[in-house]
């Protein structure tokens, strides 16, 4: 069977193929193997020795016992829908991009359908949330109109205006799409070259693409689907340009499909990943909209031209905070699959039945657990950092005084978060295909499909590189600010830079006091101690060199690495707060939190050793504790092994979701690869080129030959 | 224009697409910009930057001048010959995979022709070349029948085999693939499962593949090229197990392409890169074969049954190392690419035209201009392997005990060389990815195209966590010699091991002795000092370790790491000893010279900086040597700024081949990148599914809608 068994498919092809399967099984050897024997075993004895209740770390992870039941439901309605989930023979991982920005489609069309039908709108959300896990390009096409589109009128739009759009966002009578990107303008918004020109006249803006650098470029949903976009573009008043301003411009008819007029767009056309998205580009051509349709909860003009600016023109940019934070749900939902798919690879496979199984290699597990143990981490840390951009826009009502004093901090953390993640995220799945050897060198084991979706999160929205440092700068201001004139800002939340308030105690301290870094994993304070010293020192380090007149590209470098270590400490410091807790306190399943408590420890260990080279340029470290450190590390990992299969079962994601034969649940791999295989199109016979350049060549004598 | 310009495609679709492209071009506003008009200024600045000759440099990698030349001319044949290169309007990076495996075939049958027809053998040679440059599909395709297949014939075949095959495999009347890998098995070759029986009674040998797991897997050419197959099996005769031999064994009829009888074949289908080539698997049921196919250099079978063995079972695969090594070329060829799209787009794009290039940010620079330096040294070093291993095997004549006392370090470094350079190519790509910006997720780029590819090489070969280990053991072993016997062999060529003559001496220094890196720039030897040092303490710490009795797997992950560095430092003692000589040498242009020597000392400090953690473990570098070594890598990366274009024009790739608008030689790139998405199949229009999903939804009116 394949992974979706055949006789179980919605597909009316099916029939067919799985005779031709049952044939094509007739003329082979299919006789398991010891090793294939092995497999189911292996994997069986591995979940049994997961140390907790895995079903409730699944619940834990879900988000609760109701909605764990609601998301397995939701698996169970999309898994035979043939609207949502391809159905064999047809394979997801072999569609073409025609094939796929269709399917997709169809999936958004599906899911409105099932979301309007069903009375319950928690199980509502699960569908949509299901769907997402099975496909990425679906989750970004929803994302843009659900998430980027929808989050513009409302954060950026008077009431009137989120009372015109916002009925017609949620029922699907217009599609939405964000254009802020430029061919020639990604990370220096300030250059955007689209203008938006006020016409008094007619009481108008003209939006207009001067340049071919100027062309909106990437826009998801603007080549195939969106009816309107919502556009930041240079406003121009009097002949004066005031600044960046977002407006909503119709792009198509919504009963033809056909480009307004004024508006040209295309398709960006083949992409490395997110087939199903219809990233298109767009050009303005003198398009006219109404001034109304400048988005003015910020910066208003009225009927008389006089235009009053938003209070910091950072708040135009807001919507690219909870853009970022959204980066982290996309890295539960795509990480996590990889990593499932990689360790139940590593399980169950040996090389060759007597030898161990791959999972016991250093190497591996090295890699694998610490990879594991961060999804835990982010998904908490996100939760938190959600709570902090609700309490700083008031749960979207939005206190223009409050959201920016509390910016600084959120902006700062959703840059580093994101660059962080984006990084780590990719290390990461490069080390799950590593770990499927040449297996995932194969479509059909996801792991490819995963990497090429992925590759957007490390370079769209913002350079990592321009994020990293803009936190640095932040971090720098904070510890100058502590320095200086001892001051330290008070939010209704707590600052991620918290620590940065005892800087001068952490300055004095010379060598780290704790010689057996396992005493870390006891007591997190002697973790979190030397984090924060080595945190503040390097920061020092890099304030000084600016005083003496380093120039600040000069230390990009080291203020990437500093920005990148905060992240990976708030993590540890969100985690040690709320899995630090003894084992009985309410509300969180005791096996759950007991090994909640050893990843969070892992996670501590693992940023000391990572950037135990910051801690040794400061002469903090000594070789011995590097040693030391390297030791505890190492050790903590092999101690969670056998931990592998139930953190990565808690991330409860079926077999038709990870779609990879190589990672099936039960562990019974090989036939069910080779099905796959067998069912793929044109997998036997002759090649129809073998007429044209192989029998030419072949079938000529040689001249010379011996005889036999 | 196109990479290609429309014009002068010798497609016969290119006339109506030129139409159609001047059609929607009149309808945009494609006015250069500021940006744009820059980017070609910033080109030729940073051209005539150069320290050197480019075209002398260019030479020199081409390896002379007259290879030079004949590249040219080849590059100038095949770009405009439809059969080897993909003409316009339709775009290489778009093709299918079946239009991709009917391109490649079509590829090798055209340059059977082309050098059948050419008399100058040298150009027959640079137009592969140039062929394997445009497409990884081919050169992989091709290599695996011009080199791993009449490797193993000529490697392990005895006269009359070699005799037998030999003309066929140039003339291409049979087409050869290489079957190793099976389902079940990689890098544990013992455990192959596929057999060859002996059968006395009618002197054949009988092949089968025993279960599933057994099934020869990933076999490139099986699928839908090859008529015959070297294979690797378990030797069976007169009931028992003699070990693995290599057989030949016709796949398919020469004339019909039809499986010969008892041989099963399939398609492993989607992969993640290399869609042109035919990956297969294999299985044999009762397949007989004559006995005379069993290769018979090493081990012989008579007509009585009596079986004589090869001197070192290890001789069985001393094809993988020409395997191995061959992965250098490949690299040369890919990377160089990756690497010459991420520097050109990095000296054109600008974040906006007042601001800098993005190539004079030192995020970007410190990790494109060692990574350009480590394709010359790999080069060079790639040169010095290829002649030690013809020293061995006495170009080919091989005396079994010549090659068996070089075997080792042969083996040792074609192992690490592969992981080393497998691993850091793949990180080098993910720079040149992220250098891109989202530019790089743009399909037509070319560069997504390339990471798909190198996927395999980092995979397939080999794990490279076992071969660097293999390496260590290997280190440690002649380590163990010196210390305990004060022996070091003799061999034919410069060990890659020398250094551990001295091991001695290098165990006594403590600390390092250089204060100020810089130093070293100067003075290679310091450098090489401090390397050899590093590497000799690291393996003496894992020596008494081992003593001690820590199992060898808990010392994986440092033994990697000193294999690595072992690699990376012998590739610069092999560029220090070439290029260290005084400019003005005969046989090397002095510009040439000059800049060589001066990639050396970065390579060298690059070596250094990377593996520094490893020098502090080991107590030999105070943090400040770690902060100059920091700044001394730093400041060389700056001072090479200029030199990047230079640098990978030396590389001497035409556009045609990098199919990269964004890495046009000219810079002016936007309009060029435009016009491939426009002139891209459905690039403007209704989507086909509109009616079907799209306007159901938006043709609804709102039956709340407000007035307007």
């Amino acid at each position: 069977m394949t992974v979706i068994p055949l006789s179980e498919s919605k597909d009316p092809r099916a029939k067919l193929a799985l005779e031709r399967l049952n044939q094509l099984k007739s003329q082979l050897n299919l006789s398991p193997s010891s090793m294939s024997r092995q497999a189911p075993k292996d994997m069986a004895k591995e979940r049994a020795a997961a140390e907790f209740n895995i079903e409730e770390l699944a619940k834990f992870w879900a988000g609760g016992d109701e909605k764990y039941r609601l998301l397995q439901k939701a698996y169970e309605i999309i898994k035979n829908d043939p609207e949502l989930v391809v159905q064999p023979p047809r394979n997801f991982l072999e569609l073409s991009r025609d094939e796929m920005r269709e399917f997709t489609m169809g999936q958004i069309y599906r899911v409105f359908h099932v979301v309007k039908d069903t009375k319950d709108k928690d199980l509502a959300y699960e569908i949509a949330r299901a769907t997402s896990m099975y496909s990425e390009s679906f989750s970004m096409r929803f994302f843009v109109h659900e998430m980027l589109f929808r989050n513009v009128i409302n954060m950026l739009g008077n009431k009137e205006q989120q009372d015109r759009y916002n009925d017609d966002i949620s029922n699907y009578r217009i599609f939405g799409c964000f254009a802020m990107t430029e061919l020639g303008h990604s990370s220096a918004l300030r250059e955007i070259e689209t203008t938006a020109t006020y016409d008094f006249a007619t009481d108008e803006f003209i939006l207009d693409t001067p340049t071919i650098t100027g062309t909106k470029w990437w826009i998801g949903m603007a080549a195939q689907t969106a009816t309107h976009a919502v556009v930041i573009a240079q406003t121009i008043i009097g002949g004066k340009n005031v600044g960046l301003n977002w407006f909503v411009v119709q792009l198509r008819n919504k009963h033809t499909g056909e480009l307004e007029p004024n508006v040209q767009i295309g398709d960006i056309g083949e992409k490395v990943g997110h087939a199903g998205v219809d990233n298109g580009w767009i050009q303005f051509r003198q398009k006219r909209i109404p001034r109304i349709d400048m988005l003015a909860k910020w910066a208003q003009l009225d009927r008389q031209g006089n235009y009053k600016p938003a209070p910091n023109p950072a708040v135009m940019y807001a919507t690219l905070i909870p853009e970022r934070l959204s980066l982290v749900t996309v890295t539960t939902q795509m990480i996590s699959q990889a990593l499932t798919i990689a360790t139940r690879y590593g399980v169950v496979r040996r090389q060759g039945a007597k030898n161990q199984q791959i999972m016991d290699y250093q190497s591996h597990y090295v890699k694998i657990i610490p990879a594991i143990a961060f999804i835990y981490m982010v998904r908490s840390t996100a939760d938190v950092l959600n709570e902090h951009f609700d309490i700083s826009t008031a749960g979207g009502k939005m206190d223009p005084m409050v959201y920016l004093n509390h910016m600084g901090d959120m902006h700062a953390m959703s840059a580093c978060l994101k660059g962080l993640t984006g990084w780590y995220s990719s290390e990461i799945l490069e080390t799950c295909r590593r770990s499927c050897g040449g297996h995932a060198y194969s479509a059909y084991n996801a792991i490819g499909h995963i990497i090429g979706d992925w590759g957007v999160m490390t370079t769209g929205g913002g350079d990592n590189v321009v994020l990293l440092q803009q936190t640095t700068r932040y971090l720098l201001y904070r510890l100058e600010q502590k320095l200086e004139f001892d001051e330290y800002p008070d939010l209704k939340f707590k600052s991620s830079t918290i620590y940065i308030k005892d800087a001068k105690r952490y300055l004095e301290n010379k060598r780290w006091l704790t010689n057996d870094a396992s005493d870390c994993i006891k007591d997190f304070t002697k973790l979190t101690e030397a984090l924060h010293t080595i945190l503040v020192k390097r920061l020092y380090s890099i304030h000084t060199a600016r005083q003496q007149g380093t120039p600040s590209d000069e230390l990009l470098l080291d203020s990437v690495r500093v920005a990148e270590m905060h992240c990976a400490t708030f993590m540890f410091n969100v985690c040690a707060e709320k899995f630090g807790q003894p084992v009985g306190t309410p509300g969180i399943e005791p096996s759950v939190l007991a090994i909640m408590k050893k990843l969070t420890a892992l996670w501590g260990m693992h940023v000391l050793y990572t950037y135990s080279d910051q801690g040794f340029k400061e002469g903090y470290f000594t070789p011995e504790h590097i040693k030391s450190i390297e030791k505890t590390y190492t050790d903590m990992c092999k101690s969670l092994r056998h931990q592998v299969i139930g953190l990565t079962d808690g991330f409860g994601i079926p077999d038709f979701v990870l779609k990879a034969p190589i990672a099936k649940y039960d562990g019974d791999i090989y036939q069910t690869y080779f099905d796959t295989l067998l069912i793929a199109p044109r997998s036997t016979g002759i090649p129809p080129y073998h007429g044209k350049y192989i029998k030419p060549l072949t079938e000529r004598e040689n001249p010379n030959a011996l005889k036999k």
